[in-house]
């Protein structure tokens, strides 16, 4: 398995959640073994939690997986720029590496807004890989809010 | 119910987090009709889970509760100042106003650090009042410390 195939398989899981009305973003924990561990697409609206990002329920799993709230050496690959929310969350899980695809200006917590790991008071730093994929991983949020914008308007009319 | 009362049972959370070997922080979530909703301690090592701070922990059980994603007009006691994943979940749940006891230059993401709020970025700012019972909140967590630090220096020896 390559880069390009566990991004794949967060694309799939971004596609997914698309289908369930999800704003379309996967996530994808490998182990340092090179197993995809852990694999989950947002839940926030089915839920009813705000938590429910992507990147954390695949954390919270492969926590729970391996039995331990430190996934040293583990990597996660994302369609989106981590928040700031879990940007903090993996720091605390000391995850490995993190891909990213698409550049988030509006929310993202990593190269933009709060810039978690570029404080003095970050304790840990992952390594951070960003554009992979990055066309197919936005264009699959351009599709999801223009058919949202195309449905509330169609609603109004 | 004032805020200190609303406090004191945060506090009462900490040291029930401290009696199960975790970090000792408690949080409580008051609705707008000044109800708590939710109280909740650490419990990042017994759910071997990273995103179980006391401010997560309650957040998700009080929009459970709810059944909703957004806390518009609650409030938030915690007596540490939140990290930043921590803020940027508040910030997400559009909680209201967070009320916070002892300071965190080490590890906050409020007044230090990424200071999760004060990014053009932000697309929730909750009113924000430190320093609430600061000195027992402090106290609570240097005795936990203290204690281990003891524990450890016998085991050493």
């Amino acid at each position: 398995m390559t880069f390009k195939s566990h991004m794949n398989q967060a694309l799939a899981e971004a596609r997914a959640a698309a289908d369930r009305g999800e704003v379309p973003v996967g996530a994808v924990i490998v182990s340092p073994q090179g197993d995809v561990v852990a694999a989950a697409g947002n839940r926030t609206r089915e839920w009813n939690d705000p938590t429910a990002h992507a990147e954390i329920v695949a954390l919270r799993a492969a926590c729970a997986e391996a039995g331990t709230e430190r996934l040293v050496g583990y990597d996660l690959y994302v369609t989106l720029e981590p928040c700031a929310m879990c940007a903090a969350a993996l720091a605390a899980a000391r995850i490995g590496r993190i891909y990213y695809g698409a550049s988030d200006p509006k929310s993202g917590g990593v190269a933009h807004g709060a810039r978690v790991f570029s404080h003095p008071q970050a304790h840990h730093r992952p390594e951070v890989y960003d554009g992979i994929a990055a066309q197919e991983c936005e264009q699959v949020l351009k599709e999801f809010f223009a058919l949202r914008r195309g449905a509330t308007k169609s609603g109004e009319s």
